[in-house]
């Protein structure tokens, strides 16, 4: 716990004058003002975020964790759990959806496994930081105990600060876990209040029958568990996953880096609940990628405060809706970078 | 009129087979099915524009015409006139939104005088096809001749062929003309049947009072020139400008050669009422890449039947909500022709 307790303190408010400069420069540029919208808010958090007036996202970072979930068990999921490692091996082949919109944005995908319930084999490309093989049913106990769900989120801390040095200018988040929307919709439902029936979606494909079935296993994971929602460790332990906390140390790291961090789809916003009831700070250090399909989605994104950039109907994980975001700050850094003004172009300015 | 009614006869429905085999395709991809929502409907309308079952978008280009509006003398816009022209030297300088988002999705613009009331000063990148110094002041008669109006259109198709010979594999529209909101506003009411006040924006930025005097000065040119809106050419005559019948002939002629053309924003929206009014087929190689902040823009996606992919509360114009959507559009391709299937990565498919 001081490990992540002394990330917490590290985070700092975004730098004021620096969001000032921001948007001078962007309303000096040959456009009305504000006529691009969110790129230009984009442009100024970012420069707010990394306390530099002239940023620039060479360096961009997806961090896609893996780990299985012991609640399978109660057929959560229209997938058998083995798709878990094999998408890990997909992952490190290249063949995933991460992997082509990673490299359409000019990201590098970071392989974690905190949890899958196998051994995988050897690859210089992953990154292995197995916490267990796998948490328990949740429905039947807590899904981890206390000490495994502090070392995920200190896992996540430190998966970051390894890849920082070798530079991050902007990191999203991403995973991979059968069964992990069960996890994702009963964090959800424990911190937003809102009725399981509300938040719970049909993950990468149940149908009705499915749904009810995963609906009551949540409510009975709840009861059985009863976190406490004031403590979101006791939460993350009872009704988490590993890259669950792993996602939620790499917001906490990203932001005590001073480094934008552009929170996924469903269960990186499940990890994003985790960190911000950590610390509410690290909500300034958040770009949200997009609104899910998940139905609990929209909660999340309501609960911290945070408006979706797309809304393109994703459910996908692995980081994909955070990569197209990714590339939507990339423009929107350049428009403040490389942009003329009115001055240097010879435009005239409005009317006044 | 002749070659206009030529390129519309050319223009047929998408390839049935093609979309088929590009559904199929997107399900045996390693993720849940149908998970990359908007991005797999985006991959398989292009492979049905395109009749091609392995596209590629190597050559996007995106086509910014700019011309002036003789409506500009009743005070409808933010910004005096004189920055088409200063625009289009930014344009050509690289300075401006568009240079700067266009090269981020590796597209090149293509820039056209095809009414810009003075003479610019020649420039090899410059395309000249000037129809007229400006049009007229449609609040006292029609903005053009009927035969301006073809012309334009012609011109548009005319562009496009031109560029297309250098390969074209997805077009963008965009374009500059102070005062061409007040145009789209007034062409928006004539085909839509709804109100000014409820079509008519502040444009770059009108305050209150301007508001009301553009929407009295596009409710006078409307009365005084009494458009047909079952005769699109009538109601660009009329209304409309040069830019704007440009781009609708861009629009025709990309659907003519198969290739998806994306629509930007308000103003091309205006175009691609008058390509969709001359030929409803032509809708089905649009894609629309944003809805505006200008309120008449929901109400020409709407009537077309066109779903927008990103809403980011933009109103610059030049193309530049159509280059993030061309963005958007090779990521889906990238999705299509670039990730694993389940078999050929040998990951488990749903349990059934």
């Amino acid at each position: 716990m001081e490990r992540i307790s002394k990330v917490v303190k590290n985070i700092r408010p975004l730098d004021s004058a620096r969001l000032e400069k921001a948007q001078k420069r962007l309303d000096n540029l040959t456009k009305p003002l504000r006529s691009l919208g969110r790129l230009e808010e984009l442009a100024k958090q970012i420069c707010g975020i990394s306390a530099n007036e002239n940023p620039s996202l060479d360096n961009k970072v997806i961090f896609t964790l893996a780990a299985d979930h012991g609640v399978t068990a109660e057929g959560v999921s229209a997938y058998p759990k083995e798709v878990t490692a094999q998408m890990v091996y997909n992952f490190l082949a290249g063949g995933a959806g991460i992997n082509v919109l990673a490299a359409h944005v000019g990201a590098r995908v970071v392989v974690v496994d905190l949890g899958v319930c196998v051994d995988l084999k050897p690859d210089p490309r992953l990154v292995v930081r197995k916490i267990n093989y796998g948490t328990k049913n949740m429905a039947r106990g807590p899904a981890m105990t206390k000490d495994e769900a502090l070392k995920s989120i200190c896992s996540g801390i430190e998966i970051f600060e390894s890849e920082y040095k070798k530079g991050i200018d902007i990191a999203g988040t991403g995973e991979m876990g059968i069964g992990n929307t069960t996890a994702a919709s009963a964090i959800t439902a424990c911190f937003t209040g809102k009725a399981v029936e509300e938040i719970t979606g049909r993950g990468a494909g149940l149908d009705a029958k499915g749904l009810n079935n995963k609906i009551s296993i949540i409510k009975k994971s709840l009861a059985v568990n009863n976190p406490d929602p004031l403590d979101a460790v006791d939460v993350l332990a009872k009704i988490g996953g590993f890259e669950i906390g792993g996602l939620a140390g790499i917001i906490l790291a990203a932001a005590e880096n001073k480094v934008p961090v552009v929170i996924d789809g469903f269960i990186s916003g499940a990890a994003a609940l985790i960190a911000y009831h950590l610390e509410p700070k690290v909500k300034e250090y958040m770009i949200a990628a997009h609104c899910s399909v998940e139905s609990g989605h929209r909660f999340i994104l309501e609960h911290i405060g945070l408006k979706p950039l797309l809304d393109l109907n994703l459910r996908l994980g692995e980081g994909t809706g955070g990569a197209l975001a990714i590339g939507l700050a990339d423009a929107a850094i350049k428009i403040l970078t490389q942009m003329a003004t009115f001055k240097s172009a010879n435009v005239s300015e409005r009317d006044k």
